[in-house]
């Protein structure tokens, strides 16, 4: 049964050190989260499942790892200078600040029903109470003020402001001199720079049409209210793809993608039953989408949000990078760009002729994958003799640690030297991270490793050495199975065959 | 024989794909750099290779990521809010903004010594040049001038101003509200997210004395004036191990840590021939360094510069960073911390009392090791022939490409197909990327895959399928070897374990 709350999942991740607050020892920084030595291996994890399925699985498909600060005309060009931005109000009172739709929600149905109705829009749908509050700002402060809109940091009733957009990017100078020309952006998605190295890629490797380029990388995000532990955060890593195709057969790669991205979900244990595709609808869609499906995970405590969004983004982002756009005969409705010096086009499958391809994006958050991990992977069992454990059934490919070898007494130098070399020897396998545990508390290990995910324990006790109770068992180990619990003595020589069937 | 100018491999990395210039089609961004496909697969088996060696191959370290975005006071308490600065000079006539040890390196050997002359410094040690310049600003914009220092934008002589400090941190604004209080840095260094974590890793993992814990990620350095490639840039990523010992053990451990990282250089290509040591000098040691030792690598064109510093850093970091100084015994002259919440001791291992512990920081550059690794692999050979072809002789665990496999036509869809299938199941067996190359051209193929560095081309051929002369021939493939160029006929069925053996 998959974790009930995000709570303890909070409480495991600090524990057992997946996650920690960013920079915790002064306060902590909202919205920035530190992976520990558990959560950097599952995380790395995720990525490498990631790459291994789109990048190295796939004939069509190129990597690419672009910087993270950027040229401020990219994302001048790609729009985010104009529209990456969420409304805002402040409260007189307090001087706080607060993302509107995230108020709204935090407040009691009764509140949310009178602001609907001072607004002029139907309770019921949510998103058109926040479109009617940010259409009409005038009306609007006052439609909060007179609901009874509390702010949630004094618990009172606040004087709001109008709401008011905020750009999300964080911006920082470059090089000596402060002046109007002398800033970037700190990206908020990994895709511009796939965009703007697409000619790059294209000259290099001779890539015809279809095909795609992936990345996986940190964007930032300067969230107004960050929230719900990694998944709402200031700093966040993604996972992308932008797969470019000949307008026309969009439609077919989108479908192809929807598919292969539910089908990865499910092999790393996130089940198509707990996602729900959301096939956005046409008056909800950025203007240069032609259609989206957000695939909504149903976390615990926060229920259905965002995990991936697969967009048909049309040509819209070489459209507006590209130099020439009159020339091009582009779908989409694009900024006029006179400051790119690369014509994005390439060579159309059919008539050789120059065409801006479309463009499939699905487009997934590391931080969120990690968080859906865990919560599948999260278990509460009563065992037969009325224990309660914790065990986390993670996938063995994404488990942090791969094999846990146990010597039996940590003072006992022949068990822990034996212990370290077949740790050694399993380490070459190249399976993953293998640890020495020498903590010398054979019950505390293997509740630790169950509550970590690791799916096997290799034991070392005084049989194996030939200083137990039965000589036959020389030379042999205890391999524990994390999630049978069936323990079974294996001959040393047949380990790393044994756990390589098992774990590869 | 490496790589003889920075310029060939500048040239290489763009035509084939492994770096290009940051948001090129708007002009480019200096001192930031994209890796492409080649390049991100480079990049990350150099990582992965450190990762192994430092985290996975011992028994005492634990992995970290930590956010980029730190906050003001990590950044204070380090010492990077006072002392993370070069000094500059400017160019009243031009404007321009130079890094003052940059601006006189780059000028001729006479004017030089003139510099040195006029500060009354010796001309043949140049850092003292430099400090006597920063000591004396007053003279100093006059020594400049009088010894005909030219602006390197204008090629005159320059009206320089005092040289004054320029701190290299990149800040931002988080949260909605710019007030003074609300920024942050992009970390100059990986170090001190392990530093602010240090209790967290203690709790979660129960590590003692003496343990490290290694980090890799990006860092930020607004360099005034980037140079050499991915050199010296303002978006780099590192390596970094904080080794925490006993006082007493830290000299002993340092010297572990410099044979360590000379045999991991080694293994990577980069031999110890190529590296010197430089046991820096006491009085250029920061002061709460013990001892440092810089590695200094044999670049083509740039001579000796930094690859990777190790140093005795004593307890000054987790000193800085504790709360309760005073009654910690420190060996090191820290500033008052009134700030942090944590005390970041552990144990004693010999008499069980706290004790803020030793650090021994083995820190390396990504961006440099690729660029040494690529030097090192770089070579122009005279074939039998007299063909000459360039070669990437790169470790088979760093090549971006393990194997291409080559349809010998791509315009016939048994061969196209087999090839697809052989390069399915060779990319199963889990040693990275394996490429399916149709480009149609065996000689362009080879040739590539040589210029990449790819151990091994399989080729797909007429005879595989039963269609050539020799029907002996039918289901082998022909596998060639990028350094010898010795090609053998290999049975398909015999492949995996053909290539696995030469590349595990």
């Amino acid at each position: 049964m998959p974790a009930t709350s995000m709570e303890e999942l909070v409480s495991l991740c600090k524990r057992r050190g997946f996650i920690f607050q960013g920079s915790e020892i002064y306060g902590g920084l909202q919205g920035f989260y530190d992976y520990g030595p558990l959560g950097v291996e599952l995380k790395n994890n995720i990525k490498a499942a990631w790459w291994r399925s789109n990048v190295y699985e796939r004939d069509d498909m190129e990597g690419l790892d672009a910087s993270i600060i950027m040229h401020r005309q990219v994302l001048r060009h790609s729009g985010h200078e104009a529209t990456f931005s969420d409304p805002m109000v402040d409260n007189k009172k307090t001087n706080k600040r607060y993302r509107l739709d995230h108020l709204v929600k935090d407040q009691k149905a009764d509140v949310v029903a009178k602001v609907a109705e001072g607004i002029g829009a139907d309770a019921g749908n949510f998103p058109a109470v926040i479109a009617a509050l940010n259409a009409n700002p005038a009306q609007a402060s006052e439609a909060l003020r007179a609901a009874g809109v509390r702010d949630p940091f004094s618990g009172e009733v606040g004087e709001w402001t109008e709401p008011k957009p905020f750009n999300m990017m964080f911006k920082t100078t470059i090089g000596p001199v402060a002046d109007d020309d002398s800033y970037g952006y700190l990206r908020p998605e990994t895709a511009q720079g796939i965009f703007t190295n697409f000619k790059n890629v294209v000259d290099s490797t001779s890539r015809r049409l279809p095909f795609g380029i992936a990345q996986i990388g940190k964007a930032f995000r300067n969230e107004i209210t960050p929230r719900n532990f990694i998944f709402r955060v200031r700093e966040l890593e993604q996972m992308e793809i932008e797969f470019f195709c000949a307008p026309g057969t969009d439609e077919e790669w989108h479908q192809h993608w929807l598919d292969k991205r539910l089908a990865w979900w499910e092999a790393q244990g996130v089940p198509r039953s707990k996602i729900e595709i959301l096939d956005v609808p046409k008056e909800d869609l950025a203007h240069y989408s032609k259609r989206t499906y957000d695939l909504m995970y149903d976390y615990p405590t926060l229920g259905h949000e965002e995990i991936e969004g697969i967009a048909n983004r049309s040509d819209y982002d070489l459209g507006s990078h590209t130099k020439n756009q009159a020339d091009l005969g582009l779908v989409a409705k694009v900024d006029e760009n006179l400051d790119s010096i690369a014509k994005l086009t390439i060579p159309h499958p059919d008539t050789n002729k120059p065409v801006v391809p479309f463009v499939i994006e699905p487009s997934a958050g590391v931080d969120r994958a990690l968080l859906a991990v865990l919560s599948e992977a999260f278990t509460k069992e009563t065992l037969d003799n009325g224990n309660e454990r914790i065990v986390l059934k993670l996938k063995p490919h994404l488990a942090p640690i791969k094999v846990a070898v146990i010597p039996l007494a940590r003072n006992k130098p022949e068990l822990v030297d034996l212990a370290r070399r077949i740790k050694s020897e399993l380490q070459g396998l190249g399976l993953g991270r293998i640890l020495l545990e020498d903590s010398g508390n054979i019950g505390k290990a293997y509740r630790r490793h169950d509550e970590v995910g690791t799916p096997y324990c290799v034991t070392v006790d005084f049989d194996t050495v030939g200083k137990g109770e039965d000589a036959a068992l020389t030379d042999t180990v205890t391999v524990r199975d994390r999630d049978t619990l069936a323990q079974e003595r294996v001959k040393i020589a047949d380990l790393s065959a044994h756990l390589q069937g098992k774990l590869r």
